[in-house]
């Protein structure tokens, strides 16, 4: 599917995208979290055509979400890890687990959750908040260029 | 492109992705935030091919993510609504924007930030936090199947 590329525009939704808005991009850094590291790896938890896994990896480490790394074991074998860049994907990852647990998995009697190792209690759900802390709603949002002072 | 779909699929993740993965699905709810609810208004926003455009409306009307109504003008023209499923869309997508704000605008002398319009200040971050309140990162993680008393 051919696509215009949005890598210059200004939003940063849409620079966002065409980083990681690809089908796989995003399942793939999301296996990448969860410790598969090997292309075969990748390739059998995803189940998706070895053309299409290299040519979303390729990407992947062109902007610099993953990088490739020597085996942990000393093995002949390339592995990907995260870098800082890939690793702050998670917010919008657990974004959308949290979205899709609230709006698609009502079949689900027990849906898989994100918690915190250390107590196993369930996350909280994420919000958006005003600097001192306050939830806002869609509705309460603007946009404005950032000013020197600010950020 | 073909993929199989991930509907059934246990991670939420991959469920999301199933209903708005698709590359431009995010960028037309974004338009619809932004106030563009007419199919030649996104059409020109966008500047995408029409018939994919028909397509990836259809699909988030079918997911329950957008909704059609009569133009708010009386005119024979319909529109196009976010649900509250879709309203819910806006902690992911302002998820992206932050991530793309800080790893892909590093050319852009201003780029444009979100505000609290009551306030005219840039929201907080957006962070991944325990029931309690503590920010964690991914390695705080990990994932269990919900239990009656959680959530």
């Amino acid at each position: 599917m051919k696509r215009k590329s949005l890598d210059g525009a200004v939003c940063s939704i849409a620079r966002s995208l065409d980083q990681v808005g690809e089908w796989w991009s995003l399942l793939i850094v999301r296996d990448v979290f969860r410790g598969k590291r090997r292309f075969g790896e990748l390739l059998d938890s995803l189940g998706l055509a070895r053309n299409i896994l290299s040519a979303r990896l390729k990407r992947l480490v062109e902007c610099g979400v993953l990088e490739m790394q020597p085996a942990g074991d000393g093995g002949p074998y390339k592995e990907y890890a995260l870098t800082a860049k890939g690793r702050d994907l998670i917010v919008t990852l657990i974004a959308l687990e949290q979205w899709g647990n609230r709006w698609t998995a009502c079949d689900l009697a027990k849906p898989l959750v994100r918690i915190e190792r250390a107590t196993g209690e369930e996350i909280a759900p994420i919000e958006i908040r005003s600097r001192d802390g306050r939830p806002l709603t869609a509705s309460d949002l603007g946009l404005a260029a950032r000013t020197d002072g600010a950020g």
